[in-house]
């Protein structure tokens, strides 16, 4: 399939429309001045092929995409052991995870909603290691660039995270974190202002669609059974509330960030990732729900 | 890949357990007197090939795997206007059903929770047909055979069925529902009795695998489109809220009822039905997804 | 206390402000076409003194103020034994009731949500007596003049009331009833379309402030622990989810109608009742509140 | 009446039941260690009247008895206006304060809830006062002896307040708070770390019998009609989520304490506090539920 072309002529479809619907995240400067306007596609397929258009090269704040990698980074510390801590169901609704936290002890739904990630963030620092440090080791060498966190973004995180606070205080309450907030959150916070390109995305999630492969050398970062749920994941839990939505028009496992981006996989055979900042009510990219939506029909590409 | 005999080799593996773990659903006396002791497993491919084992041509009342035919039918004839009394979402939980009921407006969360099926079942009834005719009639002409309402249990489901009652008399009021609740219930319940065995369930799911097409004549039974998106419901909602459990583990489309039954869907591949009547906390039978595991590990099959 | 000229100066002051703001019920004809325009104030002390203005000898619907006397009915049959079926906690928000329903197993919070006055019409149902005639025969009893039930509303309450409906047969799942929904519904229904008028419904309550005494005859129609626990659940339910602010605003027991009414208790000194068709947002009469305020003020009487 | 021997044979028939049902509250071991086998019970009048009996002088933490006084500060500084923060509903149940927070959008239910207490600190801080001192001072005015704060008792409060400060946070996050959430839990945390003993508390309390008036000096501590709303307050919110209970067997405005104080009016009668650590399943005294009772039933007084 020529990917260059398909993925230009989604540019050319989506471009015109830049600006017009949905909302850049405003509840930090630094997201709030990103301009509308932009709109890069870029994918790596299994046998690292590329294709790439738009604003592919350009970095944006990944945000809640960094879940998929904190969570592999997880799994692959403790296996299923993981699980004993966060659950693996879809929240229902935003309203939900609030509620199902106390009534479900403390557990979160599932490691890509909020509650769930900084469970997946208090592990990473039980681990021993310096958790943001290896999480930017991970991502640089799976794709193989230098890859940095954006400090405005993550102290402007810091100084507003208000709810994210209280979810962390709400599960040390409940036992769910071992370590202190303040640290926690300082994980957490710090994984949301990671910047990278659409390009740089796609290589990086690559092994999500090669068995748990690394994209570039082939060994194993996770296994492949491992590799299939955290695709499974994506597809039940990764876009909010929008997941039932994104599997009915899209059927692509995805994770999305309030940044504007999107990434997602098709097992076996290319992993992929959109960015344009302006969000739809549900806080996915409105542009970037529309390139998959176009993408899936254009190459009739899904799991389903 | 030699079908046969690895269910014959799944049914091996599961004959031993029956009867340990689980209840069967005792909620009416038609249900409760199936033995426990009873596993069935079929499978047929998109070309036609057939693979049995176990009790797999011992008739089991289907229950909640009618709705994948029933919304199947309300797809046919509504396409996307159904989307406009019943959501595509998740709901979280058993808990949540009920509340989303209320803080949606009576807008069911999606069509494979009572709620919905109902909904359905409403829009079937008022594209004026003989709604409970026409079921058994898509059915017996999508698995070549004839199919039948269990009269006892039809009648056990009206006589018990006041939580399903409620949820119709609430959506009546919402305005969701445009017949009479009891005339509503009929169809529900009357679907929910409908026996068939595992062979004829994984012959009439074949359209699932087939893009749309019928298994046998490969007429269009709805759009390649519209069976995606069948497909991603049942994946997303189709096992009560073990749905991301499943996908997790399974990582199929599947619908299962409290009869015990289980349908799976691989696209392009196959489709397959299994049943034991023991069921798990979530009210999936609790064998039938240990062989779903048992069939994914083997075979290397999921969509993910 | 010059009684009359207070309920006089009242209805001076509210008359005015007729027809502005708050609607009148609209979900049947027979409420929707009462005028906004009228307001009735009637009270009557332990010692038999009684004072009226406005409409107080027009007859309304006196809907949910029916409660009060069915409850009455009930704790007279059952005594404690009552309370096993019923909680007895305000319910915090309309939203909640149906949650709590779900929470907390068929048991409604208390009697004067919906599915609490359901509950004990359940239980009037298994005394025996023909229950509508009963509570018929009460209320006759307690104002002496004979009280009778609007068919017309009666009809239009079954017809519309699928919620309620709902609410019958999810408790009937849950064990609350022992009667079937239907037969239940009827009491129901029934019971809120009685008419009286704003003295007769002062002079019936006057057990309430009379230590369980009736009004005319002082025989115990509750003991009064029992008259005290009615005022308390008054106080702390009766008036939808505005109970607190009934309290902090007015401070005496009340219960309210949708048609418009609120009957209220100053134990030990009088009962009294205010109609005026036009609700809040609360539902509860938004003139009526008013009047009630402007009692409390100038009296200076409540139980804080 | 002869208050102070009712006193003493409510400790007689109290006494011998100490220790052998309820809890103490153990979630900081400065409460944990208080003996089970206290009771303690004081009244004053309005006119200056006193009794006590049992452990009535023996200091304990009065806890969220506090909120009441802290609430009488809020409503002298500001008035009115308290309320465009705070709301005046019953919450329902334990479950549903964070559920309303959310569906509320930030505003508390009522002061007397945790999030209540922790807003109307929050404004204490932006009345500029050393809000700390201010409680202290006020408390030690009313019950001219000197109060003060355990500091252990604060210092493990801050400890394990994990979920007071997701409160805090996430109300902070909603705009609900000015001041930072350490700055007002600080406050929060320190007021429910006074130690009082149930003469001093019944004392300082008295202005709540006296229509507002300070019940040494008669002054206006709040208004008239500021008393008979915190009174109102009380009997709906006062007491966890057994406020209807209270309200049905007691009738009488509460405030209770995990450490195991209730503090009770009658308006125009008088003030009393009783102790006893043991806490019922609600979180209220067991024993001091039981006094209040049988308080009630030998003296016939009750606001119903």
């Amino acid at each position: 399939m020529d990917y260059q072309s398909i993925l230009e002529d989604i540019d050319a479809q989506v471009r015109p429309l830049l600006g017009r619907e949905g909302r850049v995240a405003s509840y930090i400067p630094a997201l709030a001045r990103v301009s509308p306007h932009r709109f890069g596609i870029a994918l790596r397929t299994c046998d690292g092929e590329e294709a790439a258009a738009g604003d592919a090269t350009t970095p944006f704040s990944i945000q809640s995409m960094s879940k998929v990698f904190t969570l592999t980074l997880a799994i692959r510390g403790l296996g299923e052991a993981l699980w004993q801590r966060i659950g693996r169901e879809p929240s229902g609704s935003p309203f939900n995870s609030l509620v199902q936290l106390e009534t479900e002890r403390g557990i979160p739904r599932n490691p890509f909603i909020n509650a769930g990630a900084i469970a997946v963030a208090d592990r990473l620092l039980s681990q021993g290691a310096d958790a943001k440090a290896h999480v930017l080791e991970m991502l640089s060498g799976l794709c193989r660039e230098p890859v940095h966190i954006d400090a405005e973004v993550a102290q402007s995180e810091a100084d507003t995270g208000f709810r994210n606070t209280a979810l962390a205080n709400f599960m040390r309450g409940f036992g769910t974190l071992d370590n202190e907030p303040a640290r926690v959150l300082d994980v957490y916070f710090n994984q949301c202002a990671i910047a990278m390109n659409c390009l740089q995305v796609a290589r990086a999630a690559g092994y999500l669609c090669r068995d748990g492969a690394h994209p570039y050398d082939g060994t194993a970062v996770i296994s492949e059974t491992q590799a299939r749920r955290v695709n499974a994941l994506m597809l039940t839990c990764g876009t909010y509330d929008a997941a039932g939505e994104f599997a009915f028009r899209i059927g692509l496992p995805c994770k999305s960030g309030v940044g504007g981006g999107i990434v997602a996989v098709l097992p076996d055979r290319l992993s992929l990732c959109v960015w344009s900042p302006a969000l739809d009510p549900t806080g996915n990219s409105l542009l970037g729900r529309m390139a998959l939506e176009l993408f899936v029909a254009r190459t009739g590409l899904s799991v389903f």
